[in-house]
């Protein structure tokens, strides 16, 4: 079952020992396919908010420039020298990027499971997908309806499992409703949707009024513009109504999570409740799951003691509740890949398009929703 | 099985419309106890800190003075206006107050559970101690053994059953050693003879010498001064050395619980992981009981994704662990209360002593772990 692919291509992202960062694009040996893998040519391949940590997050993009590194072409920029104590555990070291992304299988091993995927268009994730070619276990693939283009399986994984993450969250931990910030993204359109199909109550905040009319024409009720004057009384009437007490941020930094934690200790005096010197007998919950402010997170200190504030992340989430309905939630995201978990793309770009220092600039869409996507076999 | 108290008193806490705090004592009606109910003479209550958010917190106590209220003998200190929006829900209410205690029996309801407590010396949890009597269900109360004094009773449940309460979450939670701060105090001695006792490691964070020498004494090993300059690389070894990614923080407000995130994060890389842009993926958590310092809590925005830092209560936690667990507990308290359990005390006085300003004013023992215990019989 061998393979006859020469001209195949991949990314790399390095931090160097003397401060740049360089995005190169390089030549790739794909390795024949074990008895259980399969060749994948990926076709559409998002810049997640996620992945642009590993990407390009110790960089100064508006020093990115062209050129040629180690007879590879790349683009360079300068890093932070604040940031590089951080990065020190990745300095030297050539990593590949890209967490998920759908493909055509070109090849496969000889198991009947890699064989039944040949010629199928797949939807995988498991990083280095910033490649023209990406070997993966067959039972990692999970095959598109037949003809539908490779784009609909793009983003299939992070978000939309992320999105039924939180409210598998929000179930296990015995709250009732949702409050999120940077709402109005991708992710947070996916958990709109979500949340206007199942009755949860969703308290959105966002940050201007293009952002507020994204949800409201989804369905959500309670949008709150964190700008303007009044976010707060708003905010604890949203929760009084709602009795949501658990917050997904994508902030992190500064008193977003306290002023929700503020918000919902008051909404939970204004539902009545006992007095207690701890604050209402309720758990309050806020996770941070991104860091759009890398600043310090402050919490004032008359949240009580009922409250607790901590990171989320998709992956040890999956391990918690297990193969199965993970492959649930894949199959659902899926299924809904056209209506909950459809994603707006502003552009799509080749692999080469990606070391393009304009090009480059232009990644971080997260305040509308849209992601650019990478085809590597353009 | 009527009682004949005549002269029976109680204190009460309130906090009034015009901004002052009163500590009143005013008789008390001692009601009949029912069936499955007993009276029991307070004789050793202790003021922990837990005691003192109701007790005093709202309170400038350098304001206080006697006065007569309602005719009644009276503490009387102004309070914070700034303070006076977060105590709205006890505004005008008297309020009673001291969680824990012990005392004897002298008279009792008609059922067994009750009549077989008469005479016997008990030890109490359930608010409102500070009084002469205390009427309570017989199967709240946990008889001493025969002729130990009230005074070994007193302080058997907050701090005894929260430092077990630390062990069971770290255990319930997986981690393998706890970080304490505030570590020399009343309960944190008592932690400290836990750890040693059951070979679990401890990283124990005091702010002096003399509180140092406290925990040395007990076996302690790694036993840190937050004061010194080089806390941050001690507090880095002792928990690669350890392992410990669990902290119970006492202090709250500042940087404390941010330092402890940041220190664990760093011993792991010392101990030697895989690297990740959200940091190293163990979860490390700090849990906030007490809040020495009111101010905000301001966590530092380089510590991944992989922590928490919340609230944690002994009420929550006693549901949680269940009626079983929570009895094992107490009668282990009973068992140690001379040795991992004992308290020391810096004086005893009266009920009549609570309301004397310069008494009060030495409310405040938390840095020695001495407290102050009340007999309201004297």
């Amino acid at each position: 079952m061998g393979h006859d692919i020469t001209d195949a291509k991949q990314l790399f992202t390095t931090v160097t020992e003397d401060g740049k960062l360089v995005l190169s694009i390089e030549p790739y040996a794909v390795p024949e396919p074990e008895d259980h893998q399969v060749v994948i040519q990926m076709e559409a391949v998002p810049i997640n908010p996620s992945d642009l940590g590993l990407l390009l997050s110790p960089a100064q993009m508006d020093t990115a420039r062209s050129e040629t590194v180690d007879g590879h072409p790349a683009l360079v920029a300068d890093v932070d020298p604040a940031m590089m104590r951080i990065f020190a555990g990745r300095k030297g070291k050539k990593l590949a990027a890209g967490n998920e992304g759908a493909g055509k299988v070109v090849a496969a091993g000889t198991s009947d499971a890699a064989q039944a995927l040949l010629g199928k268009t797949v939807t995988v994730v498991g990083g280095e997908m910033y490649r023209t070619h990406r070997v993966m276990p067959a039972m990692m693939c999970v095959p598109l309806p037949e003809g539908a283009p490779a784009k609909e399986g793009a983003s299939l994984f992070v978000n939309p499992m992320t999105a039924q993450g939180f409210i598998n969250t929000m179930r296990a931990e015995g709250h009732e409703g949702i409050v999120h910030t940077a709402a109005a993204s991708n992710l947070g359109q996916m958990l709109a949707k979500l949340c206007v199909k199942d009755n949860i109550p969703l308290v959105a905040i966002v940050r201007s009024d293009a952002q507020k009319k994204i949800l409201t024409d989804v369905g959500v009720t309670h949008v709150l513009d964190s700008t303007k004057d009044d976010f707060m009384p708003n905010l604890v009437d949203a929760l009084a109504e709602t009795g949501a007490t658990l917050g997904f941020d994508a902030i992190g930094g500064g008193k977003m999570a306290s002023y929700i934690l503020t918000a919902m200790e008051q909404a939970a005096a204004k539902r009545g409740g006992e007095f207690s010197v701890y604050g209402s007998p309720i758990h309050k919950q806020v996770y941070i799951y991104g860091r759009l402010d890398t600043g310090e997170t402050i919490l004032g200190g008359g949240l009580g003691l009922y409250w607790g504030v901590g990171g989320w992340l998709l992956t040890p989430h999956l391990e918690k509740v297990g193969m199965e309905r993970m492959m649930e939630m894949r199959m659902f995201a899926v299924e809904e890949r056209n209506g909950i978990f459809h994603s707006e793309y502003s552009s799509q770009i080749s692999l080469m398009d990606m070391i393009d220092p304009e090009i480059a600039k232009g990644y971080d869409k997260k305040a509308t929703g849209e992601k650019v996507l990478v085809n590597p076999s353009l």
